[in-house]
């Protein structure tokens, strides 16, 4: 409680098609700006709520988090399914809870887990069109999951990072990579301690060369050492991204 | 060949939630009519493709399979590749051969296998939301597998039949059926020499009753001695129907 006001976590899935990322911008819709309008429509209290990540257009989430303060008397149990009955179809409250008043979605945050779904297959997917990144050729995925060895741990990601980013410390632990392929799909799944804007994109990108021959497992460390994002692979597309959890 | 055209067969992966199904009629977009366009954008010729399914609106395919004859001197093979440059998205075209020129998609099919999946969980999926039927209460998979003992094998399947249908027989064979969950997803197969009209999804609808307590399994092999549409469950949603294979 912050002055008589109760501190909800929202715990969200969403299919990041149709929106223009997580965070209300000038243009385009964003999902923040479709759940702030679902408690306004519930509790009349216009308010900003704070996401733990802000998902780029055509990410999706799995276990997004939020945070907000209001003084609606809604069983915090229940505001999940009287805001699902708010809610577009592709923005689903998965899970509301109090938490303590100094509970902060985003700075509390201890690390996250996301997933990239590539599709990897001569021809695309139609029913996986706008969940995965479709590549056709032929990856060695032993050479990926070799890589990926290197990334696990505490380094500079610098040279994995989008250029004009502005942050105080590029350094960040990743502490766990799995590389699995079944049938088409290659999941890569990543957990840290918090990732750089672009991170997975570019670390997948990265990936997707050395699954193709194009640079060697070996040379990702000297990538990190060179902290040069030329030397890196390209931002893998949005729609293959999953937010999946985050920590807290 | 026949008169000079060449026989070709065509396997087919859709996303059916924007379409009026896969048949051409007079109102809304089919599935159908997109493929004989991209064709005719390929070869100039007007045709008509045959079908092994006519998939309701909102039903997806992962290997729907159609024919149709040509006298393009394209190669068999690459048909697939051009087609899919000229299709939306939601519709791809997995493979594409030549086969003899008896060969029809509907009349030569031995059997057709199809998925249905369910989403049980008391909140719905963002996700799955155009790919599942959300079932928000529990259910009881053992009784569901039980009950699906008495269905396997040849019988009269009227009871599963929408009504108004018109057909010589309405004695099919299921060959296999099989109902798995994990986590929130239940999915059930079903493969067999033929499906009468609704026959998937009114046994999914059926099922779904008998996992939540109102049908006992065993009254299943009841229902389909009494030929009595209405005794059955009611007709499961087709957002969560696949057609996975069509057997020749």
């Amino acid at each position: 409680m912050i002055n008589g006001m109760r501190n909800i976590k929202l715990t969200i899935e969403y299919d990041g098609t149709c929106y223009n990322g997580w965070q209300s911008q000038e243009n385009g819709r964003a999902i923040q700006d479709e759940i702030e309008n679902a408690i306004f429509k519930l509790t009349g209290e216009k308010i900003r709520v704070t996401g733990a990540s802000r998902t780029d257009a055509g990410v999706h989430a799995c276990g997004q988090v939020c945070n907000f303060f209001t003084s609606s008397s809604i069983p915090a149990d229940k505001f999940s399914f009287a805001l699902n009955t708010l809610l577009p179809g592709d923005i689903v409250i998965k899970k509301s809870e109090e938490v303590s008043g100094d509970f902060h979605a985003r700075f509390s945050a201890k690390g996250k887990k996301y997933r990239y779904v590539i599709y990897n297959s001569p021809h695309p997917s139609a029913l996986l069109r706008s969940r995965s990144w479709h590549v056709f050729y032929k990856l060695d995925i032993e050479a990926m999951k070799e890589a990926a060895t290197y990334l696990i741990g505490t380094h500079d990601f610098t040279c994995f990072m989008a250029q004009g980013s502005n942050v105080k410390s590029t350094v960040r632990t990743i502490w766990e990579m799995s590389i699995e392929k079944e049938k088409e799909i290659v999941q890569i799944e990543v957990s840290g301690n918090g990732f750089l804007y672009n991170m997975v994109r570019i670390i997948v990108g990265t990936l997707i060369e050395i699954g193709a021959g194009k640079i060697r497992p070996e040379q990702i460390d000297d990538i990190m050492k060179k902290c040069d994002r030329k030397l890196a692979g390209r931002t893998a597309p949005p729609q293959g991204l999953y937010l999946v959890e985050v920590y807290y």
